[in-house]
């Protein structure tokens, strides 16, 4: 029996198909991807012409040479698309073109105020992102998506701010819908440290399906990837550790009106706090890095607890979650070990050996870079998913 | 432009993806399907014919008459086939069969222990579950997967329990391929909780894509669904919060080796322990339960301090999750609202209130058949999936 079908049909389905295979980079001969789609030779064949076509995969220059002709393989072009990617934080912001393999092709970082608003940032995002197309000699028709992280909690349909403590003006402020009226392609929107967690899996732990990535620095936070997926909760904010009660806690006062917070104790201005009340000077979780970086016993002392704090809401963590992998990140991270030993003396003495045995407790190898990283992954995850295919190919 | 393919490329594939819109139950026609998938109408009815002929679907009577031809209606078939439903606890289990709809059409329980080991227990379950199949007048080949249930860790891509602490015999048992040299069907093995949590899901809460199920009984777990899928960790041991150490639990001793777990003060074992301390009779679980009922005001504050423990790990849950909706069940959930009061109680005092603004914490509807649901479930999600697709289809 044959079926004759129209190309809408199967043509297009079928290249999408063939892309889902060919995405991650691998390249693949004719023979293997009609082995592992299960599709007939000829058909194999005319998707990859029509892939090729398209500019989104490329034949590679083969090495070897067994006396015939060698098979032809076949991969990703990273360079067929790019990407725009926005990590937006309270205070500074960087926008960078990626191509389709999350490469940075450019990127640029500089002061901006959150709190100005949706308006005033996301233009300067955009005129940002013109001025590193023009530097990277692209055109705004090759980008096939955005992805933006906030400092706020997000809600995921809508890639909405929802209800953001320290983004006046964003609450429920269309942010995809804006953009779009400026550059009318897909824009993902998410939580700064959600993305960080993405950014962190993608540079260090690609094979990772099972990552906390925590944010310490003015406020503390959590993306979680769990069985390969980014957790968002009911209303986006999942992660939300920082003002989890802790034992030290009792009585401390936090900017939430509750007490007790892991914030209230362990962020960076928690900390400068409990050394001010020592005799030593710090106004903020700089100088406290900074102290640390000049060996000052007291803020060692200091952090090292912090640590232990934030070890303790994590081994709930460790109970709930199972993760391969904790990484810590934010500007305090730059202390070094010290934080990390605390983290690790608690969750290590705290956890049940099952959930630890296997269980890396490690400093942030993206670093400062995990949330741009993060956001042109959050774009290429969804240009590259089956759905978007379309809006792929029709560029 | 007309390509010409082969049925096996994609004809069953067609019967697949039209199939996958039809098994929520939902009834559509034709029309309605083709507008969902693009594909042209003489393909659709081709397909449609396909899904009839092989039984998995049929055409629903229609109740409205317009005047012309009503437009014929398509749904799942839930008799088309069957799954096998075992929740195996640790001195009982449950055996069920389910229809594609994941209506139970019988079941029976009884006494059996967990530590007579997988082979003994397996083999009285294969026992049943060809008892039931007589009962309801079904044929194993109708069988089109089984789910089970086991009181620890299991390992998602083997479904092999792994140091399973009350089930000696079982570790790196492999229950899938044994189960397999008796009933050729797919075979899906998960942690007893998780498959309660799916198995409330199913029960009362079908649109919540955030749910954690909580389980008081002799031990303290929790199955927890997030962005609509259950999470097992990188060990399979996600949900596993009875060792989490609660402020009130300093110098407890835990059977663990630790000290201050949960389990050590909020299960049913410690509650009778505390009530005993005053002087109570009370020796175990079941014992609570019985004075609560009765009005003993000291099994009364007890168990409600036990709900304060549990609600302060359920803190830290609902800050790293976000859940919508947070379920209690267990053998100890029968006492009550007392447990749930005092979950509240400390969950909505210290959780932020955009994590709490949309939470319901109530008792498991499922109860006690939340575990041999949820098995059902783990089956038809497998066997209802794309990818299971052939194995349903060559029935």
């Amino acid at each position: 029996m044959v079926s004759i079908t129209s190309p809408s049909a199967t043509g297009g389905t079928g290249a999408s198909e063939l892309f889902q295979l060919l995405r991650d980079g691998e390249p693949r001969t004719r023979a293997e991807l009609a082995h592992a789609t299960g599709l007939a030779r000829s058909t194999i064949a005319a998707r990859v012409d029509e892939l090729m076509r398209m500019g989104l995969i490329a034949p590679l220059a083969e090495s070897t040479s067994t006396g015939g002709r060698p098979p032809s393989r076949f991969a990703l072009k990273p360079s067929a698309r790019i990407v725009l990617a926005a990590d937006i934080g309270a205070s500074h912001a960087t926008v960078a073109v990626a191509d389709l393999a999350g490469t940075i092709l450019a990127e640029h970082t500089e002061p901006v105020a959150v709190t100005l608003g949706p308006e005033h940032v996301l233009t300067w995002m955009l005129d940002t992102a013109a001025m590193l197309l023009e530097q990277t000699q692209r055109d705004r028709r090759e980008l096939v998506a955005i992805g933006i992280g906030v400092p706020g909690p997000v809600e995921h349909s809508t890639g909405q701010p929802v209800n953001p403590p320290i983004m006046p003006g964003w609450d429920r402020f269309d942010v995809p819908g804006w953009v779009r009226q400026h550059l009318e392609v897909p824009v993902l929107v998410d939580n700064d440290v959600n993305i960080m967690a993405l950014g962190e899996r993608a540079t260090a732990w690609p094979t990772t399906e099972d990552l906390v990535f925590v944010k310490v620095a003015t406020g503390i936070g959590a993306g979680v990837i769990s069985g390969g997926m980014l957790l968002r909760g009911a209303q986006g904010v999942a992660g939300d550790i920082g003002h989890v009660q802790i034992a030290r806690g009792a009585g401390v006062p936090c900017h939430c009106g509750n007490t007790g917070c892991l914030e209230a104790l362990a962020s960076g201005p928690a900390i400068a706090r409990a050394l001010r009340a020592q005799g030593v000077e710090a106004e903020n979780g700089d100088d406290v890095v900074a102290l640390v970086k000049r060996g000052s016993v007291e803020a060692v002392q200091a952090v090292r607890q912090a640590g232990r704090d934030i070890g303790e809401v994590l081994t709930a963590c460790v109970s709930l979650l199972n993760p391969s992998v904790i990484a810590l990140g934010g500007s305090m991270a730059r202390v070094g070990e010290h934080l990390i030993a605390g983290v690790r003396e608690v969750v290590y003495t705290r956890s049940m050996p099952l959930a630890t045995g296997h269980l890396a407790i490690v400093q942030s190898a993206a670093a400062g870079r995990a949330g741009v990283i993060g956001a042109s992954m959050l774009a290429l995850d969804h240009a590259l998913s089956p759905g978007a295919f379309h809006s792929l190919a029709g560029r």
